[in-house]
C-alpha cells in the first residue's frame, strides 16, 4: 500500500543489513512511498550482509562508508547527491554498536577503548553525519533526519550496558543539532525509541527472548514491529511533520509511560507461589 | 494537496468554532484526506460560531453535544455512527475553557467553582468522551484519539492559570485510558501539546503576543501553526503511527526542548541595556 | 538521632491517621528535629485514628479540618499558628482518597461524582492549603512545603485507578503554585514521589502485595519506608534545600529510572517456564 | 552553622580550584558538618589554584589525580582511605571541560578529537571514579556519590555546545551504575542540576552574565549559589536521603520547571518597543 507520501524526495539510510534489520524495513517502505535512496553501510557489513542485495532490488546503489570516518561521509553524501541527482531530503540513522557487550564486559568493568568504540559507532557518528551533510550543505530545506534509539537512554535496563549511555548521548546530540540545523535551514532532527525488536543484532543477546515478553505484555499495543517502525519513520519523513523536532518519539506500543499492566503482573506473580517448581534463570550471571 | 491517508475512515471532530481554531483546519485536512467525519460543538458555540458553516463545506452535519454531559456525549456517538455507516476511527478533543481566566481571578485567588469547571470542560470532558465510546464500542479497532495540549502542563507559564492544571490532568487521562483502551481493543490515544496558536480563544489573552513572540524566537523551526497541527494530526489518525499511544507529542518547533536560542536571548538583551528608553509592560498587574 | 535541623521551626502535619501512616513518622522526626507542630485531620478520621494520641506524645494539638473546605482550612491555620505562637515554616500534605477505588469502580466505568471527589480531595485540596495559607500570609518567607505523591502520575499502574489523574494534577498544582508563592514569599513546594508504602490506605488493596514485590526487585536500593520519606521529608522542610522548588522528587530506591533489573526479571521468568504449575491471578478481574 | 550531619563520615571532593568553585564550597561545608574528606585536582590545576590552601585550611591532603587516568584514580582512592584511615562515604564529582568550547570551535563544526576529550573528562571520568572505587571496594555501604550537571543536558542552551552532550552522558552513566552499586552496596548516585553559577569556568564565558540575568527572572527563588549548592549537597551525603538514587535532581529556583515567568517576559518586553533604542548585542556572532 502506498500513500506516495514521500513522492520525489531523496533519502539516504543507515544500517540495512539484512531483511530483519529495522532500517531494510525503512528503506522498502520509502521506496514504495515514492522515494529514491541510497543505501549505507561499513564495508565489512556490506560484505557480510545482505546490503547489495536491497539496493538492487530498490534500482539504487549501496555506498560503503564508515559513519566514524569524516571524509568517507563525505564521499557518501556526494555520490548520493550525484546518485540521486540532488540534496537530500531524509536521513535514517541505525547504527549501534558495543565492543563491551559482544566481549562481554560488564558495566562495572568496562574497557575504555571498548567504550569509546561504543560512543564513537553508535553516537558521535550521528554528530558526524549530521556535521558533514550541514558542511557540504547537502540536505534540503525542511529536510527530516531520524536516529533510532531506545528507553534504555531513560531508565536503566540490565544487560543494555554502556549502549545505554551511548543512546542518551545520541539523543542529546539530536537535540543540540536540531537546534543549530533548525534554525538555519528547517531541517528537523529527531528520534524514534523503538520496541525491543527481534534483529540480528538483539537476537544474538541471551535473555533478550525474556525481555522481549516482559515489554510485550507490559505495552498495551504489544512490542512494535520494525514494519511498524518503518511506518512511523514514513510520517517523519512526509511532509506533515514539518515543526516536530528536537523530540525523542517513542514507537513502543505505549511501555514508555507504562508502570505495571495487568498481563505483566499476572506473569510475574506466577514466580511468586511458594510453591511454584520452576527454577531460576540459570544464566543468571551472564545478564546482570 | 491529499494523499488519501485517511480514505475510507470516519471520525468526530470537537472544537470547530471558527476558521482559526486548530479543530477547523483538522476537519478540513481530514476530509481532503478522505475521511468522513461530524463534527460537534456547545450548543451555544455553534451557534454563535460557524460550525454549521464547515458543516455544510465538509457535505456532513454537526451535531451539538456538551463534552460533560454523557448523554449528550451518547448521542453524538450514536447519531454520529448513524450518519457515517459505522463505527469511529478517530476522534479529535479540542476543548478547553476556564472561568478563573475568563474572569481574571488570580491562581492564587482561585474560584473553586470555576475551578471545577474548568477541569470538567478541559480535561474530565476527555475522559467521559472515551468511557462513553468505550461502552458504545464506538470506536473501531486500531482507531485513533488525540486530544490538543500545552507544554504549561510540564512547566509554568505565568497567566495560563489553572489551565495548566487542566492540561496535566488532560494528558494523565490519555494515559490512563489508553492503557485500557489500547489492551482492550488495540485503540491509541495520545495528546499533541502544540506551540501557542491564534484562535478566538488564545488571542483574546492580552499579553499572548509577547509570548508568541519569544516563542517564536525560541522554536528553531518557528511556531508551528494551525496547520502544521492539522498536518501532524493527520499522521496520528493514519494508520502509519499505529503502536504510537500514550504519548504526549509536541508539535512546536522544537519549544520544548530548547532552554535558550541566540535569537531570544538578543531580543531579551535589548531590554538589559541601562540607557534603554523602553518602559516596562503596562500591563503587569494583570498578567501574572 | 537529631540533627536539630529543624530547631525552631513550626510545622503543620495533615494525614497522621496511625503508626502506619507516612505523616505520622514525619511528625515524629521533624519532632526529633527540634519542630513545634499542630497535627490535622478530618473530623471523621481523627475520631476513628489515633491523631489524638500522636498530638499527646509530641506535646501538641490536633486540629480537625476537612481539606476541601477553605473555611477549616482557615480556621486551621490561625489555631495552628496560634498553637505554635507564629507563623509556620513548613507544611506536610500527605491527602488521598478515591471513592472509585473504594466502590470498585473501573477506570472505564467512572462514578464521575466520585472522580470528581477523588479530584478535590487528593489534589484540589493542595491548592486550598496554599490558597488560604497565602492569603493568611500564614508561611514564613523561605518556609517549605511538601506532597506526598506516587509514580503513577507519569506511568500507568494498572489498578491504580483515577489516583494516578490525581496525583498528575497534584503535581502540577505544587509547580503552579510555585512558581506564584516562590517569586513572593520564597516559599518553596515540592511533591516527593515515594516507593509503595505499607500503609492502612495501601495496606487494603488487593494485589499491593505483587506490586510491592516487584517494586521492590527493581529498585536498586529497594523500596523506601515510611521512616526512608520521613527522613527525607526533614531535609525538604529544613534550611539546607532553600533554592529547590517547583520539583518532583523521588524518593523510591532508584524505581522511577528503571527499566528491568535482574532479580526482578528472574523472578518474572520464573513465570515464563512452560512446565510451569504455577496457576494465573485468582483475583484478576478485581485489579484490571 | 553546623548540625553534624556528616560526623564521622570520610569524603573526596574532586574539582575545588579556588574559592569560587562550588566544590570549594562544598568541601567547607562537609568539613563544617562533621566530615573529613581529601581534596583532588588534577596536577596543572593544582599548580594554577588555590586546592593546597584549602587543604591546608581543612586540615588535610590534597592528592593530584587526573580524573581520566583510571591508575591515578586508584592510587587517589588508596591514599585518601589512608589519610582517612577506612573507606569513603562520599564522593562529589564537580568536573568539566571542553576543549571545542575554549577555542571556540562552533557545535556544527565540531573537533571530533577535542570532542572526544570533552566526553572523557566531563562525563567518562565519572565511569572511572565509580569504576575505580567499585573494584577497590573503596566506598563504604550506603555511601553517596554526586556529580554536578546542567539542564543544558535536557534542553538547548545555545553556546554551551558539546558540554550539553557531555552532561547528558554523565547523567545516563549516574543511572547506569547507580543500578550496579546500588544493588550490590547500597551506593547511591545522583546528579545535581545547579543553576548557572557564576566561577572560574563559567564567567570567562562571553554572554553568559545575560544568561545568569535570564534564568535569575526565570527562577522564582531566583538563581541558586553555590552555597545553596553546597548545602543540598550535605543532605544528599547524609543518612536522611538513603533511597534516593539514580536522579537527576534540580538546585536551580525553579528553573527547570518554568516555561516563562513575569520577570522575564517584562525584561524580554522591552526589547520588543519599536521604538526602542537599545542596539542589538555586539558579539552575537561570537555565542551561536
Amino acid at each position: 500500500m502506498s500513500y506516495n507520501l514521500l513522492k520525489g524526495k531523496k533519502g539516504i539510510i543507515f544500517g540495512a543489513l539484512n531483511p530483519d534489520s529495522i532500517a531494510w524495513k525503512v528503506a522498502e517502505r520509502a521506496h514504495e512511498e515514492g522515494a529514491t535512496l541510497t543505501l549505507s553501510n561499513t564495508a565489512v557489513a556490506m560484505r557480510m550482509g545482505e546490503t547489495q542485495k536491497l539496493a538492487e532490488k530498490l534500482n539504487t546503489v549501496a555506498i560503503a562508508a564508515d559513519a566514524t570516518n569524516v571524509e568517507e561521509l563525505k564521499n557518501l553524501f556526494n555520490k548520493s547527491m550525484e546518485a540521486l541527482g540532488g540534496k537530500i531530503d531524509f536521513v535514517l540513522h541505525s547504527i549501534g554498536m558495543s565492543p563491551n557487550v559482544r566481549k562481554g564486559r560488564h558495566y562495572s568493568d568496562l574497557d575504555y577503548n571498548y567504550l569509546d568504540k561504543t560512543l564513537d559507532v553508535s553516537a558521535i557518528s550521528f554528530h558526524k553525519v549530521l556535521q558533514t551533510a550541514r558542511q557540504l550543505d547537502a540536505i534540503n530545506e525542511w529536510g527530516s533526519v531520524v536516529a533510532l534509539t531506545y528507553v534504555a537512554a531513560q531508565r536503566t535496563f540490565y544487560g543494555y550496558n554502556d549502549m545505554a549511555d551511548a543512546k542518551a548521548l545520541l539523543e542529546s546530540i539530536a537535540r543540540s543539532f536540531g537546534y543549530i540545523y533548525g534554525r538555519e535551514r528547517n531541517v528537523r532532527i529527531n528520534t524514534v525509541s523503538q520496541s525491543p525488536t527481534v534483529t540480528t543484532a538483539g537476537s544474538g543477546v541471551k535473555g533478550f527472548d525474556r525481555l522481549l515478553d516482559f515489554a510485550e505484555r507490559m505495552s498495551p499495543l504489544g512490542n512494535a514491529t520494525a514494519d511498524d517502525c518503518a511506518d512511523y519513520c514514513i510520517t517523519l519523513f512526509s511532509d506533515l511533520t514539518r515543526r516536530v523536532t528536537m523530540q525523542n518519539l517513542y514507537n513502543d506500543g505505549g511501555f514508555s509511560n507504562m508502570g505495571m499492566s495487568v498481563r505483566a503482573l499476572q506473569q510475574y506473580e506466577k514466580g511468586l507461589h511458594e510453591d511454584c517448581k520452576c527454577g531460576p534463570a540459570e544464566d543468571k550471571h551472564l545478564f546482570d
